[in-house]
């Protein structure tokens, strides 16, 4: 009983070993991730379109719920880049930036992905998120980086460009280049700057300077911390507000609020889509995040139950006041080098997130946007990586075009039609791929029992026997094509009395393909050439002995290659030792 | 130069060896598919929403230019059912009926039609349509028969229920079933009769009473026009059109209109996918015709040039007052029996229908609507043929759910959805197939070089190797569950050193499932068992190379599992001999 319940409640799990040693280092990591993650918190909230409290809000209740329903240790729950990206584009395109219609539908968002991971992860569908291939994941990460990063860069100069593509977003700066707020522009860029090089510079200096790699390693990830305070206490004591500095201005203070979301079935309808395309990204990312992490400390996570935690994690964000969340690479990674060991870690976190909103948001009243616009940039850019578009240049040609179909289209009609042009680009050309199958003529190796492609190898053959190795499972889109092949194949050889289908590669026949063997076997029959099988496999033999295919068959269905061969060939008489 | 040239204008090729006797053999054929064309045109044009004299026109010009670029010599191009049906419903989605935006909706629709079947036909795209499978062509136009028979019963009774799918049509004829007009029944109902009497009784009749099968067929076939002229002139005679029975009534007399179709972008854009639906269906519908007729006669059909042939013949219908066209069933069979020789049948039957687009339009102002209707009904009935669902379900269950989708979606909503989800979910559970590939381990079978799988055969095994044969291609939908299966069958076995990917059933392996790979030979590693390959095909072989896979991997490539027992397995010391 409590072994079946442990398995959709993993807390029951690791709650019976908690002790103090373990309470000590989760409570370590957290603090350390909950000063990471409050400017982190406000900076994709600003990203997503929300007010920076939507933020902080979202990292609380969801990070509690994956505590109980996730099944990894060290993943850390709530806004990250691509999602929030993804949030701005579904909710913008039902309601206007700022208004309350705007917080409502991103609620709703949250609540439809929320409900759609759970059921996916009640009916064990986990395995759906295959579709999306490594090759595509990577091209749109790194076209989404690129899209963020331009997108945050109106906050540096301080100007109100827009743009729904990488061209309209970069023409629409150069236009407002004019109107550049040169103090806001001094405050962005330093922190660009400074953030840059914390990342680069200051980790090997602290190194030098005798820190441990790992303390160094902390404290340069403090660095947007330090960030936001210096430029929240000069914009505060110089009065930069006043020149036209944009900042965050009044975060209310309190408990995360109590939220509902819009449940209209107009507006269901036009966030459902959006809400399955961040769903899935979002879980494809989350676990691959977990699943790194995992296998350095040989732990398991369960996909489907990962389904179930990321949405009770969204589904807590659309009534705290949130918006959709997910496993975030840069946060799990911190919590993971800062020794969490259990879920828990995540709880004080949110503890510590709690008190932030409670006490500290007066303090960032001052804040300018731009410092939040230049931790998004320098967190994106870490994302974008090219070398995916050399890598499968090199391998392989159908993986590049998925690969430069999502990122051009990412970057020219957005994020959304770039992971369905990179899905569905895969799934055709797979198919386009399986749709002319490689066939192979096939002879006898000369002292084995092996048969290889007569192309290739050095083999023996007989004129009056044709031998095809079909390379592809049979089914409808390439049923037909076999059919013209073998007729071809025939019409150009006329001495041909016996023909042999190899089935070692064949791994499915669909009733489409059955009715063309059928039709194979009757033509052949016509012009007095008998048609046989070999190895045929146990599932594929299963299924051709329920139809009448085997009845009607002129030849015979031999086990092996070898066997059709000594029974069919002429130069199977003189006997031939195996090799070895 | 001529031989290039007569690629895409087979005219050139038969034109050249025309004689007296073909000549004659063509007429002959011409007259009897004219007698017949006559009513099903007028019959279709109804079904289609159109005037009747619309159907006529349909079948000259198209008939005259597939004749000129089409390669089947027996096909015959005009209205059939099923592409009325589908025009009926995505015209009737932009224009009332009876409106002049209805008839201009249709030019367009056979336009784009056209204009998209020229352009697969010459990027020689054909194979595109291998993606409707045999299954789901035979579901849709079961399902499409009954859709047709249901909405021509209004006709029959002589009201005005209307609906979208069977339900709606259902429920508003019993609705309307007060309101039948008497008249109106008697006429539907006993031609409905006479016409199943035809085709079921007098065939045999004409039989028995000395006739040749051939003519008695041929004069069976000429039951709707009897039906026709009887109820013509009876309803005539006595003024029945005044007791509320609907006549054909006053249908333009004249050569076909020269027309143009709609090219608004609103309406283009509107009338796309219906136009692409209806392309690909006429296409496949078209060409197992064809091909079912060359065969008999041993002529080839080119699939890329009769693409282009259809595509002519919409476009022509597009600029003669027609809608779209393509080759139909009954028609073409009639023209081959009838003893048509070459494409000329079809441009003298197009002769014979503008003759009777001239003098006939006038004999047939009091021809009942329900005459008409009552050919469609005994028509479309043949067509509906529920033996696919009991052959797939005995034979595959994936086909089986792809045929019942195709038939109750195509009932339930309509053809275009039934098509739509017949495609589509094909591909899913083919995907859904190999998205969790059977892989078998296997062993020896004893006195061979042969190897399958351990459950099903009584072979050699050693358990320091395992032997996995793998059978499917390894692509991003099944590549993580490849490295999952593989660890969990090692940490079962932890005796286990070597293990062996026997790679005879795998066709393809993309960037996804390389990196799935090299994780799965990184992970051996780190345990200590060394990873091999066997019977790597040509074309991945190739592919492999090219990556650095094959430098990492701990063990090596055999070229055949035979080779590779040797090498590794205990058991291969003491000499084997092959059998035979």
């Amino acid at each position: 009983m409590l072994r079946r319940l442990s398995r959709y409640l993993p807390i029951l799990e690791w709650g019976r070993h908690y002790n103090r040693d373990t309470f000590s280092n989760d409570m370590v990591a957290a603090i350390i991730v909950t000063i990471m993650l409050i400017p982190q918190s406000l900076a994709y909230a600003l990203l997503a379109g929300l007010p920076p409290e939507a933020g902080i809000y979202a990292s609380i209740a969801p990070i509690v719920l994956y505590a109980i329903f996730g099944t990894s240790r060290a993943l850390a729950v709530g806004p990250v880049a691509v999602v929030s990206l993804l949030t701005a584009s579904a909710v913008g395109q039902v309601a206007e930036q700022g208004t309350a219609g705007y917080a409502v539908a991103a609620l709703t968002l949250a609540f439809l992905s929320g409900a759609f991971l759970v059921t996916l992860g009640l009916l064990r569908l986990g395995w759906l998120a295959n579709f999306l291939s490594h090759p595509v994941i990577a091209g749109f990460i790194t076209a989404s980086g690129i899209l963020i990063a331009t997108s945050q860069m109106k906050h540096i100069l301080g100007v109100e460009a827009q743009g729904h593509n990488l061209l309209e977003m970069a023409g629409s700066l150069i236009a407002h280049l004019p109107q550049t707020n040169p103090v806001t522009f001094v405050i962005g860029a330093s922190a660009v700057a400074f953030l840059f090089w914390v990342r680069k510079g200051l980790k090997p200096l602290l190194i030098r300077a005798g820190l441990k790699p790992r303390l160094a390693d902390m404290l340069a990830k403090a660095g947007p911390v330090a960030a936001v305070a210096v430029t929240t206490l000069v914009t505060g004591a110089l009065g930069l507000d006043a020149l036209g500095v944009k900042i965050v201005g009044e975060v209310p203070q309190g408990l995360p609020p109590l939220t509902m979301p819009g449940l209209a079935p107009e507006l269901v309808g036009q966030l459902l889509v959006p809400a399955i395309l961040i769903s899935i990204i979002g879980f494809v990312e989350s676990i691959s995040v977990a699943e790194t992490l995992a296998a350095k400390k040989r732990q398991r996570i369960d996909p489907d139950q990962e389904l179930i935690g990321l949405g009770a994690a969204n589904l807590g964000a659309a009534f705290t006041g949130g918006y959709p969340v997910t496993g975030g690479f840069a946060r799990s990674v911190v919590n993971f080098d800062a020794g969490a060991e259990t879920p828990a870690a995540g709880a004080f976190t949110a503890m510590g997130l709690l008190l932030a909103s409670l006490f500290l948001t007066p303090l960032i009243f001052y804040l300018p946007k731009a410092t939040l616009a230049a931790t998004i940039i320098v967190a994106v850019l870490s994302l974008v990586d090219f070398s995916i578009l050399k890598k499968t240049w090199g391998y392989r040609r159908a993986d590049f075009a998925a690969v430069a179909a999502t990122i051009l289209v990412t970057l020219g009609a957005g994020v959304e039609a770039g992971v369905a042009s990179g899905v569905i680009l895969s799934i055709l050309l797979h198919l386009y791929n399986t749709a002319r199958p490689h066939v192979a003529e096939v002879g006898l190796v000369p002292g084995t029992q092996h048969f290889r492609n007569i192309r290739r190898h050095d083999v023996i053959t007989d004129p009056e026997l044709l031998t095809l190795r079909v390379d592809e499972s049979l089914y409808f889109v390439n049923a037909r094509f076999l059919e013209e092949m073998v007729l071809e194949r025939l019409a150009e050889s006329p001495r041909i009395r016996n023909v042999v289908l190899m089935m070692s590669a064949v791994n499915d026949i669909d009733y489409s393909a059955l009715e063309a063997l059928e039709e194979i076997n009757r033509r052949l029959a016509e012009m007095g050439v008998r048609l046989h099988l070999s190895e045929v496999k146990g599932p594929v033999m299963d299924r051709l002995k329920r139809s009448h295919f085997l009845d009607e068959l002129s030849g015979k269905v031999f086990l092996s290659q070898w066997a059709a061969w000594q029974a069919l060939s002429r130069h199977a008489r003189p006997p031939l030792r195996a090799a070895g």
